[in-house]
């Protein structure tokens, strides 16, 4: 749902440089899923997305029901992946003139139904009209441990949750024209795509048990989650690609389905490392739930997929445009 | 800066019965200034504001360096409302294709010297394009004591901060064509509706002092954040028309200077209500911040305005649309 591009990043470095990090109780700044901050004895953590209209969703393939949803679920996903409890959501809404009762009605039925799934309070709000339909929501959660994209180390061992390149399938899907209901198979890929969950018991599961070193959720593209993890932890990467779980439903509808799990983004899954004299925690994780090993991290800079032949190639960075 | 239409507040109605106020933690939630949860010890206070260009301001008639400011300020007024300190803010920002990399400088330059005189530090963000600028700013403030709006009693004397109406009447020599450096009068017109200053020290000193029973911003206009502070104090109120304090450049450039006073909107200034035991602090505070009494709140719920002659009318309520 956010699209990061290269100029984005540019910006990013750019407003970096602009707020120093100094400011007291700050204890992470811009740079990993979500900020932290020092409040009393505890850590609260904050996150913020901008949907638009056309840009991140269309309301034509994107029932309000599902939007208002996923327009919660993308933030709870960041604060999922700092491993922290999320507690409360604000949201800025503006909506077209001409836009439907029912429209609205329903995007809020999913967002409160969304909310109450996640135990959070929606505490406020700014509502407005606009061109185009605009859904800010931002997230605070509370912690006293979390994980951090920092943490990991060369030799840690790569897991991710969840069916990477299901979600991206499934707008390809929506693309073309099918719709939910049409077939069960077809169905998991659009829910993928429609109505992401985010994976806040793990997250949280991960952090109490110090089970991993580093932490984030596959938002923007397998290939650039493990990028921002390596560049925040300075290390390498290397992905084993026949170990990507990649879920018959994406073997059946894609063409090349080991490029949409590695490039094709807003699956939210977990996408941790591990030490792997733990590993024996995550074996016991793995009864509750869905995690692969999927790779290591490496000393130095590059990030490589290799295949069951030993093959060994630089894995491209990209996520696509999700822009319709 | 916020547009609140009749339709707004019927769905501000719709989303608080979908979302009830019974989340552990949450102090105070949709309808006043800002949101209260607690935290730890703290109190937290959490507001968001959504700004969508040709609806909210134009970039045409705001430069980019002022709408860097006033894109924080006006959350920061929310905080300063609460009589709460401001310490963080998140930014999610659209930007057009096109926009020229000065004016995205000249706005984070203006968001940077707004956070930086507040003592606030912009921790996270998300950026994207779209086909209009959209800025969301969320600010968390924290505070032991604060000032809501449900705490005026019939018989406390209303007092407001700064000089309402300049900031309407700026808008409109701004359409004119009027721009800053003109002349000296319209100057400050132009610039209480480009850069509008939050009261966070005035908020603060009520809120550490107690001095205040009841506690809004004046963004929506006069009548319209009376209306509000009536209605969750559930009382009414008689403001003394003739001691708006209305500006030397008010009464020289508007056509009914007592019109955009009470209706004109985006003037943050502070409007409070104080026993009138503790009229004494008010004097005291006067020292130091422009503050000037112009009412008294009532019994029952009818808002009325009297004149010098004691004639009394029905304070109608409504504010301008600012749509450009």
């Amino acid at each position: 749902m956010r699209l990061r591009s290269l100029r984005e990043r540019d910006l990013v470095a750019a407003i970096r440089r602009e707020f120093p990090a100094k400011n007291k109780g700050l204890v992470l700044g811009i740079g990993d899923d979500a900020a932290v901050v020092r409040s009393g004895r505890n850590l609260s953590v904050l996150t913020t997305d901008l949907l638009v209209e056309d840009v991140h969703f269309t309301a034509l393939l994107h029932p309000p029901y599902y939007l208002g949803r996923k327009s919660l679920n993308v933030n709870l996903s960041d604060i999922a992946a700092m491993g922290v409890k999320p507690r409360f959501a604000l949201l800025g809404l503006a909506l077209r003139k001409g836009l439907k009762t029912e429209w609205v009605k329903e995007f809020f039925r999913g967002l409160a139904g969304a909310a109450k799934e996640a135990g959070v309070g929606l505490v406020g709000g700014d509502i407005s009209s606009a061109g185009k339909i605009v859904i800010s929501v931002t997230v605070l959660g509370e912690a006293k441990a979390l994980i951090t994209r920092r943490g990991a180390h060369p030799g840690d061992l790569i897991f991710l949750s969840g069916r990477p390149g299901d979600a991206a399938a499934g707008l390809r899907l929506l693309r073309k024209g099918f719709r939910l209901g049409t077939n069960a198979e077809a169905d998991s890929l659009l829910r993928a795509f429609l109505d992401p969950v985010p994976q806040i018991a793990l997250g949280r599961t991960l952090a109490r048990f110090r089970a991993a070193t580093g932490l984030t959720d596959t938002s923007d593209g397998l290939s650039v989650d493990l990028f921002h993890l390596c560049e925040e932890s300075r290390t390498g990467a290397v992905v084993e690609v026949d170990q990507l779980p990649l879920s018959p439903a994406l073997r059946s509808f894609a063409k090349d389905p080991t490029r949409l799990a590695l490039h094709g983004g807003e699956d939210y899954g977990l996408l941790f490392t591990v030490d792997p004299r733990k590993s024996g925690l995550i074996d016991g994780l793995r009864k509750t739930f869905e995690c692969h090993w999927i790779g290591r991290m490496i000393r130095g800079r590059g990030i490589f997929i290799v295949d069951r032949r030993g093959r060994r190639r630089i894995l491209e960075i990209k996520g696509f445009e999700h822009s319709l």
